[in-house]
């Protein structure tokens, strides 16, 4: 869990806060990108919500608290799109980032309009299509985890494949929420390599199929957390099955990435570039 | 899917790129936020992983293409963090939104030292804790989705419990793959309501518990879609769950908040806000 009291770390350098008048994901994403920049300590406070004056006095003084106990000033991203809101948080005693006035007014120029000021329309959206899709494959994706259903894959926009905790699962559910791709995915076992074959459900799909791995080291050490000392989890086993699985995706033409040393965002990233460029070439 | 060419619909006023050397998810997540103020159509186009001169040259064609395709200036939003890849891409015929210099300067300034300018740091985190929390706890929540398992309740963040369909899943899996959140969800069902009485594995639990809940109208609309004329999706049945529902959270002392309207991330930023303040509370 994210901002708790921390008893055993240093004390911070700096506290960071994130004022919006809606989630603050996009001050908080954007800010962290940022502060990464900095090889510093912060500790980072969201406040989200930040819808009426009242809300915007107390944050000043949540701001100003903080500067009070650590004697530097605090940074202060900010996503509040109503100027009257925007105008008591930049009088706070933070350094004051505005996100959107910085950008918004040198876009009212290119484009010749006003902007609406409207709050929180970025995900207010819950009517939408694209919300709804992102549900829909948030639905699909749960329902095609793990091989659990053959049912529906020609709905599919992506069919992972890959040895057991290769990273597949937490990569479909991405894909899906942030997206709306339907990412199904399906394991790849020692029966199937002893069959020598894709699982069979698969094959009518196999353009769809993009295949995940993974170095035999990394997937020992993450299946000894699931089940420590287990045949499953033995170095020897995961090299088995990496390396049977890596022959099987070259002999089938399959596409596939490892997911070592990468995260989540940066694999569902690299997926869906390939599958759009896919949709492109048609 | 985002992006794929929409025959049928007018065609977009401006191009957007967001240009990044790692996923875009920033430079996307941002402009998304900026350009919701204009009512406008906008062609989105994400360059991720332009860690190269050779891919910064490709990406300045690729905005100048657009250009000339357009007859009007792309808008390119880029958190290219080196000074030598960001000053390819500044000479587009786009109009440049530089995210990371625009407030990496000032940033230098205020904390006396420089930014390490390094790429990509903030989802480059595969083996930190906090992305080991983010996988654990989807696993949890997995494991725990639907009322899927009594096992290690004890360890869930939160459990959010609500009639079928309001929401419960989706905000589960949110909150575990954006804050590490380990999410359980419970479905409270007409059984239960003729029992007049929580789940019984639920009853230690009480305090982890929060509620969903939803307008009978909606529910029906929500249902309908999966299950079209079911007795299910009636609203005579959704006015009587949904009542039900209200009536034993409150008369259990449940929080709980309507999902009606809201987007996953706006449920999830609220839930977050409460199970916090019960942590500091301690």
């Amino acid at each position: 869990m994210p901002d708790l009291p921390a008893h055993h770390l240093p004390p911070a350098d700096r506290t960071v806060f994130f004022v919006s008048d809606g989630t603050g994901i996009t001050a908080e994403t954007f800010g962290h990108s940022v502060l990464t920049q900095f090889e510093l300590r912060f500790k980072e406070v969201r406040l989200p919500f930040i819808d009426t004056l009242d809300k915007a006095y107390e944050a000043v003084r949540e701001i100003n608290q903080a500067y009070e106990r650590d004697g530097k000033r605090p940074i202060v991203f900010s996503t509040l799109v109503k100027a009257e809101l925007s105008s008591v948080v930049r009088h706070s005693k933070g350094m004051h980032m505005d996100l959107i006035q910085t950008f918004v007014e040198p876009l009212e120029q290119e484009l010749g309009i006003k902007s609406t000021h409207t709050i929180g329309r970025s995900h207010n959206i819950a009517n939408s299509d694209e919300y709804k899709n992102r549900i829909e494959a948030i639905n699909f994706s749960l329902a095609h985890d793990d091989g659990q259903s053959n049912q529906n894959l020609a709905a599919a926009d992506v069919i992972l494949v890959g040895v057991s905790r290769s990273g597949k699962t937490p990569t479909s559910l991405y894909l899906a929420m942030q997206y709306g791709v339907k990412a199904a995915n399906y394991p790849l076992i020692p029966e199937d390599f002893e069959r020598n074959k894709l699982p069979s459900g698969l094959s009518p799909y196999k353009k769809k199929l993009f295949g995940l791995s993974i170095t035999p080291d990394r997937l020992t050490e993450v299946r000894n957390e699931r089940r420590p000392g287990s045949k499953y989890a033995a170095l020897e086993q995961c090299r088995y099955e990496v390396n049977e699985a890596e022959k099987m995706m070259r002999r089938e033409g399959i596409r596939w990435m490892s997911s070592t040393a990468k995260s989540i965002e940066e694999i569902a990233t690299m997926i869906l570039q390939e599958i759009k460029s896919d949709k492109r070439a048609y």
